[in-house]
C-alpha cells in the first residue's frame, strides 16, 4: 500500500479523494490552515493542491480529524454497537475505547467478543478493554468472574487492547495478590491499563499509579487534576449523561494541556440523539470559553497519543483518513464524516448497514431464573422498625431510613404507605437468591415494576406493592429475555420493553426502541413515579455496592458506608 | 514487583532510596515542585514525604528525568559503547536511541549485534535502530549490504527497535520497490522509521512522510520546520560536533513545543568529555532564552512520547527511576545520575565497570586488502589538466578545481606543489579496488597519512605525496586492524592510532584514546596540515558520495552533482 500512498502524494496518481478548499485544524502547532486534504486508500496522504478521483468541495467548511472517545460502555446507549455507531458516527466519533463493563458482568468473555465481532460490520474503530472488576464486589452474584488467573489468560488476545477502568482502587493500594496479578498481566501482555479512582490523593495514588495505571475519569477538582496530571494521570473530560466533568476543562494550561482527553464514560440513546456525542462535549467546552482548536485537541490527537494510536487524530501524511467535516468550530455540526477514507455519513445520517449481522446465542436469554410466585416476594421483618432504601438527589446515591411497617400474616404491609417491597432476584446462575428490602418515596402504586440493568451485577430488580405482580413481572423478564417491565395490579396487564442483548441492549433499532422507551417510562410516570427520578434507570443502581449508602444486592441489604451486609430489622 | 512498588508507595514499606527534598521538574505541568521523590526496585514509587534505606539529600538541587539522546551514532565517538556511556551517562543521559550505520556499514548485522551487547554492560539503555541504508549509495563498496529482504527478515528481532534515518529520500519519494519493502517490513513488525529529510517540502515531502517516517533531524529553516510540525514529524535539536540546530529551539511555541525532542547525531569524544552532551545542549539552550522546563521536557518526555517509551521520561508513579540531580537549571552541572533507581555516576565521574565483556572477532580485523606495493599509487593522466578534490569551509562539503599537473614515467608528480594524492582503497571484499585522485590545499607533506573511518562505506581514505609511503600507510592500517595512520617518509617512522572495532572505534578507555588523537592529529599539523582542518576526520568525509561536490570511491571519482563517476582528466 506504501506504493500507492507516495505516488498519490507526489501527485503522480490522483488521490482517491481530495477535500477540496478545505480549512483544517492542524493539532500539531495549535494553526488553523487552508488547503487540499488528499486521501489514498484508508491514509491521509498530503495537505496543499491535490486532483482527486473523487473530490468533495470544503469551502466554508472546517476539516477536523474526527473524535476519540477515551471511555465509553456502549452498553449504557442500551443500545448494539452496530446502532450505538449509527448516532455517534454521524456526530464525528469514528474511534471508541469501549469499555463491556456491563455486559462481561453478565455474559463473560463471550460479552467482550460480541462487542468486538458485532462492531466490526460498522465504521467504527472500538478498541476493547477487558473488564478488570467483573464482578464489581465479592458479595453478590454476577454472570461471570474474571480474577486474575483469567485475566492473564485472555489480556493477550488480539482483540483486547486493553485492561478497563480499574475500579477496585482498594484492591490496588492494598496490593491484593490476584488484582495485582491482573495488573502485572495487562503490563506483560503490553497493554494500556485504564483507571478510576474518584478522590483519591497523596501516597494512595501513588500506591495506585505504582499498578501501571495510565487514565482517570473521575476527576472533578482543580486541585485532583492538578495532582493526577502532574502524577503522569491523562485526565478524562467527561461529557456522560449523568456523570458530567466538562468543567475539568478550566483547569488546562498550555503546559498540562496534552494530558486531557475527551470521553463519555455512559450516555443514553436519547442524548445521543437528541443532543449528540463528543460533538455535543466540544460545542458546550467552546460555549465555555474553551479555544476551539486545544478542544479538538483533546478530543482527537491526545486521545491518540493516550491509548498509542500511532497515526490517528491529526491531519498529516500517512494518518488514517478518519476525519468529519464540519460547519464551524462554534456549532460543530457535521455535515461528512469519513471512515477509513471512505464517507460513511452525511448531514447526521449514518450511510452504512446497521443490521445485525453477529448476534450469538451466548448474549441472549440471559435470564436464568426459576418461575417465581407470590410466595417469594413475602418480606418478613422481627417488628414494625426496619431499613428502607431512598434515592438522594442525582439519582445514584442512596439514603437509609427507619420506618415503621405493619405486618400481616409474616409480610410486610405497604399498600397504601408511601414504601414499596424492593427484590433483587439473581438472574444467572439460578441459585434461587432473592434480597428483600423496603424502598421508600418512589410514588409508584398498583402493581410492579422491574428491570434487568442493576449495576454492575444486573440481577432482575423489582418494586411493587403486590407480591403476585412481583413475581409475574420477573416472570415477564425471563420470557422477554430481559429488559424492563410494568405490570398493573388493577389490569392485569403486563407492558414491556425487550432488551434482548444480555437483559441490557436492545437488538432493535436505535428508533424504534427509544419511541417505546419512552412510552414505557411515561406509563411508570403514570402509575405514580415521581418526575424527579428516571423511572427506571435511577432503580439500575441501587444494586451498586460501591457507591453509598444502602443497596439491596441478591445476596441482602448491604451498608456500603461499612461495607458489610446488615440486617433490614433496625 | 507491582506489590514493592505499590507498598513502598503508599509507605507499608520503606523505599529503596529516597531523593529527599528534591526540588524536581514536573514536565507534564511544566511547574517545578518540591518533595521527596521515593525509588522501589527501578521504578520511581512516589513523590511527597518519605523515608528510604538510603537517602541522598537534594536540599539545593535539581531532580531531572535523565535525558534521552534521540539519534545517535555511537561510533562517531570513536570509542565503544561502554566507554561512550562513561563520558555520556555521567552528564546525564541514560538512554540513547542508536543508529550503528558506521558499524553497520563495515561488519553488517554483527555490528548491530556488536553494540547491543557491548551496550548491555552499562547503565544506558541503547534503543538499537536497525541502518536503513547500508551502503549508503549503490556506486562504492561497503562492507555489507542490507537490502529489503534482510531488513524484512531481520527487523522484527527483538534487539532491534526501529529502522534508523531514512536517508535515501529519493528512493521513498519515488517508491523504490526495494525502498518500499523496508518501510512496509518495519510498519509489519511495529517499529519506528526514524527520517532524514533535509530541505525537503512540500508533494515530495508528504510522498516522503507516505513512507511512515516519524521524525526528522535535518530541519534548519523555521519554515522547514513549521511544515514538518504541521505534517506530523518530530523535530530534532541537533547538538553535534559538526552539524548544530540548537537554533530550531527559537521556533518552539507552546502550542508546539512537545514536538521538539533533543539528539546529538555525531559527537566527538573530546566534546563529550570536555563540553558535555545533552548537559551542553541544555546549557546552551537556556543560556540562548529558552525556558528550561521546556528545554528539560524536549530531553525527556516529548523523546520518550516520540519513541513510544513508555513509563519513561517523567518523574511520576510508575516511571523508570532514571534520574539526573543538577546543580541548577541554568549549568545543568551533574552530581548524580541514577539509572534504574540505582547511582551510576558521581560529580562527572562513572562509577559503573567499562570493561570490555564483548568484543566478538566479528567485529574486530575489519581491513581485509592485499599487501600493497608504491606501484598500486601510480597515477597517470591523459594529459597536464586533472580534477582535484578540495575541502571547503565546514569541512564536509568538498569541491573540484581543475590544476595543472605534471608526469613523470607516467606518475603524475606531485612533490613541490600544493597537491597530494588521494586514494580510497577497498578495504572489505578484497576486490583490489583503488580509486585515485588529486587533492589540493591540504598542506601536508613527506608521506602520506590514512584512515579507515570513510563514511559511509569506510574504505581506506590515503593521502601523500610518495608512493611508498601511501603503500606503507595502507599496509599498516591492515596491519593495525584499522584507524589513522602517519608515515613520514624521511624518517621512516610510522605512527598511528588502533581503531580495532570496524576500523571505526577503540575497545581502549576513552581517556588514552583521546590523548593518542590529539598526540597523532598534532603530528599530522607539524607535517603541513592546516590548522583550518580536522587532520583526519576532515578526510573523512570526502568519500560521502551524498554530499556535493567531488568525491572519491574505492570504485573511482565521483561527482556527487551529477550523481555520476567523473574522469580525473579535465
Amino acid at each position: 500500500m506504501l506504493e500507492k500512498y507516495i505516488n498519490a502524494a507526489k501527485r503522480a496518481e490522483k488521490a482517491d479523494l481530495v477535500l477540496k478548499n478545505a480549512t483544517f485544524v492542524d493539532v500539531f502547532t495549535g494553526k488553523i490552515r487552508k488547503g487540499d486534504i488528499a486521501v489514498a486508500g484508508e491514509k491521509i496522504v498530503g495537505t496543499g493542491e491535490y486532483e482527486g478521483k473523487e473530490e468533495v468541495d470544503c469551502t466554508g467548511l472546517t476539516v477536523l480529524p474526527s473524535y476519540i472517545d477515551g471511555h465509553v460502555h456502549i452498553e449504557s446507549s442500551q443500545l448494539s454497537p452496530e446502532e450505538f455507531a449509527s448516532l455517534i458516527v454521524p456526530r464525528g466519533t469514528t474511534t471508541i475505547i469501549a469499555d463491556p463493563h456491563e455486559i462481561t458482568n453478565v455474559c463473560g468473555l463471550a460479552g467482550c467478543e460480541y462487542i468486538s465481532k458485532a462492531s466490526q460490520n460498522v465504521p467504527l474503530d472500538v478498541k476493547l478493554q477487558l473488564p478488570s472488576c467483573v464482578p464489581a464486589t465479592p458479595f453478590e452474584t454476577s454472570g461471570a468472574i474474571l480474577n486474575g488467573k483469567d485475566i492473564e489468560k485472555n489480556i493477550v488476545k488480539d482483540y483486547l487492547f486493553g485492561l478497563g477502568e480499574f475500579m477496585n482502587y482498594p484492591g490496588v493500594v492494598s496490593a491484593d495478590p490476584d488484582t495485582v496479578k491482573k495488573l502485572e498481566a495487562a503490563h506483560a501482555a503490553g497493554k494500556i491499563i485504564d483507571g478510576h479512582a474518584p478522590a483519591v490523593y497523596g501516597h494512595d495514588l501513588n500506591a495506585y499509579l505504582c499498578g501501571g495505571i495510565s487514565t482517570d475519569h473521575e476527576c472533578v477538582t482543580g486541585e485532583e487534576i492538578e495532582e493526577k496530571i502532574s502524577k503522569g494521570v491523562y485526565v478524562h473530560i467527561r461529557h456522560g449523561s449523568s456523570t458530567q466533568n466538562l468543567g475539568n476543562a478550566k483547569f488546562i494550561t498550555k503546559e498540562n494541556m496534552r494530558r486531557f482527553i475527551l470521553c463519555t464514560d455512559d450516555r443514553h440513546a436519547a442524548d445521543l440523539k437528541e443532543k449528540g456525542h463528543l460533538d455535543d462535549a466540544l460545542r458546550r467546552l467552546v460555549a465555555d470559553g474553551l479555544d476551539p482548536v486545544t478542544a479538538v485537541t483533546c478530543a482527537t490527537l491526545n486521545c491518540a497519543e493516550c491509548y498509542g494510536l500511532k497515526w490517528r487524530g491529526a491531519i498529516a501524511p500517512f494518518y488514517l483518513a478518519d476525519l468529519v467535516v464540519v460547519d464551524n468550530l462554534k456549532n460543530f455540526n457535521a455535515k461528512y464524516v469519513f471512515k477509513n477514507g471512505k464517507l460513511v455519513a452525511k448531514d447526521g445520517k449514518p450511510l452504512f448497514d446497521t443490521s445485525k449481522k453477529y448476534l450469538p446465542k451466548s448474549v441472549l436469554n440471559t435470564v436464568r431464573v426459576k418461575d417465581l410466585t407470590a410466595a417469594d416476594f413475602v418480606l418478613t421483618l422481627k417488628g414494625t422498625k426496619a431499613k428502607a432504601m431512598t434515592i438522594l438527589p442525582g439519582g445514584v446515591v442512596t439514603g437509609c431510613e427507619i420506618v415503621e411497617v405493619e405486618s400481616k400474616n409474616g409480610d410486610a404491609v405497604v399498600e397504601g404507605t408511601d414504601l414499596l417491597k424492593m427484590a433483587v432476584v439473581e438472574r444467572h446462575k439460578l441459585t434461587g437468591n432473592i434480597g428483600k428490602g423496603l424502598f421508600k418515596g418512589y410514588g409508584f402504586k398498583g402493581g410492579a415494576m422491574g428491570i434487568t440493568i442493576a449495576h454492575d451485577s444486573h440481577n432482575i430488580i423489582l418494586l411493587g406493592d403486590d407480591n403476585e405482580s412481583m413475581a409475574k413481572a420477573a416472570n415477564h423478564l425471563k420470557k422477554i429475555g430481559g429488559g424492563m417491565v410494568i405490570v398493573d395490579k388493577n389490569s392485569g396487564e403486563v407492558h414491556s420493553l425487550t432488551l434482548d442483548i444480555g437483559g441490557l441492549m436492545s437488538s432493535r433499532d436505535a428508533e424504534g426502541l427509544q419511541r417505546d422507551s419512552r412510552a414505557l417510562i411515561e406509563r411508570a410516570h403514570a402509575m405514580g413515579v415521581k418526575r424527579e427520578f428516571e423511572a427506571f434507570m435511577s432503580l439500575a443502581f441501587t444494586s451498586l455496592a460501591v457507591i453509598p449508602k444502602l443497596k439491596l444486592l441478591d445476596t441482602g441489604l448491604f451498608d456500603v458506608e461499612k461495607f458489610a451486609f446488615t440486617d433490614i430489622n433496625a
